[in-house]
């Protein structure tokens, strides 16, 4: 459970793009790309390894509807999609959240590599 | 249908740690941490979303067993689960793959931000 300082359980309407009974789809607080958005349990839970499958399934549902709305309001080139799931690996909110990551043509120099870039040291496995 | 060319079609028996009908869990290429895992469908599809249910049922089976191995055998604190779609994602082998990065303690300076990492210049959106 929430101890009420999870900023997830208590979204400002409009931060919420829609909603169903298990998950919310809500624009990030920090966009990286335009229409940068976020798939959140309603349930507080920190990892996604602990969602039961209706959740999971929900989650992938409104992966694909996000998906359809970004590409007629902002018509992406492509997708990143990715959880950081543990302090370790970068989670700072302990609330499940799955980044949908729009790209565009020409956004980044070279986007090989991806969610590689975890570790910007380590991403570029390519040679010039 | 795959031309021959994909690597992910056609690979060798000691990149592949399990499979099934649908999905095979392969060690990558690049490994950005130790342990690090890809979750492919056996059909040759470029993005995720052309996978139909049944693929992504199993994709998702195919992730938490990888998780259950990988915590076995390497005790990492946390997961980075992250997919590229599209070329101007990042995606180099249009055949979908999913990267499943255990992390661990101490093996980035600061590891805030995780997948948010596609930009680095964007990634830290927070103040020292």
């Amino acid at each position: 459970m929430s101890d009420g300082t999870c900023p997830f359980c208590s979204l400002p309407d409009d931060r919420i793009i829609s909603e169903s009974d298990l998950v919310l789809t809500i624009w990030d607080a920090f966009p990286v790309s335009p229409g940068h958005t976020l798939i959140i349990p309603r349930r507080h839970v920190a990892s996604v390894f602990d969602l039961n499958i209706m959740e999971k399934a929900a989650i992938l549902g409104a992966i694909e509807e996000a998906k359809k709305e970004l590409d007629k309001e902002f018509s992406p080139a492509g997708y990143n999609i990715g959880v950081n799931d543990g302090r370790a690996a970068g989670q700072t909110i302990p609330h499940v959240h799955v980044h949908v990551i729009p790209r565009y043509e020409g956004d980044s120099k070279d986007p090989r590599g991806g969610v590689r870039w975890i570790f910007p040291e380590k991403a570029k496995y390519w040679k010039e």
